[in-house]
């Protein structure tokens, strides 16, 4: 997941913005990995959302009271996910002309 | 939801047909309008998946058995079917140089 978590869109493609935005976890920042979603309609990384309920059984958004039991699989998520860091990388090497600068010329 | 629900995705944009496929409904074929989500993972237009539960009580997609009680409002689903709209729109108007062709010139 490290390769394109950066802001990394460039301004032709700032209207992806939005999107990236939806794909990522309100607990870490970075892109949903193995998408859970809450019965409040949250959704966090499995990992993260785990680790917050250890400490208080809350939905870290929105504060409804909820259980592990409560969290149920967003799959969908996770292959939009690994769509999307495949389109933007595919789409910002087409509308990029010149080749990459490289560190040693 | 009429205006950009054909496949009108043009070759330079053909990476953005996975995500396309994802956020439309097995039973409708169309993009998700009020996105529900089954305990099963999978996801249907709201409408679609109550009409389809009045006949069977089973997940259209991989047989589980359902009720309407074990369906869940997936709501970034909705977020992300607009976003992803709006996006297409932009990109394909700023990958067209030239106007579009009009009807009568
Ligand atoms: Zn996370
Ligand atoms: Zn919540
Ligand atoms: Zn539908
Ligand atoms: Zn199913």
């Amino acid at each position: 997941m490290s390769i394109s978590n950066e802001a990394d869109l460039p301004p032709n493609l700032s209207c992806l913005k939005t999107i990236d935005t939806l794909l990522r976890c309100p607990i870490c920042f970075d892109f949903l990995n193995i998408s859970m979603m809450t019965q409040c309609s949250h959704n966090f990384c499995s990992l993260c959302i785990r680790k917050f309920l250890s400490y208080k059984l809350l939905c870290p958004v929105c504060n409804t009271p909820m259980t592990e039991q409560d969290l149920r699989n967003n799959r969908i998520l996770d292959d939009i996910v690994q769509s999307f860091q495949t389109a933007r990388q595919q789409l910002s090497q087409a509308n990029f002309d010149s080749p990459p600068i490289s560190p040693k010329t």
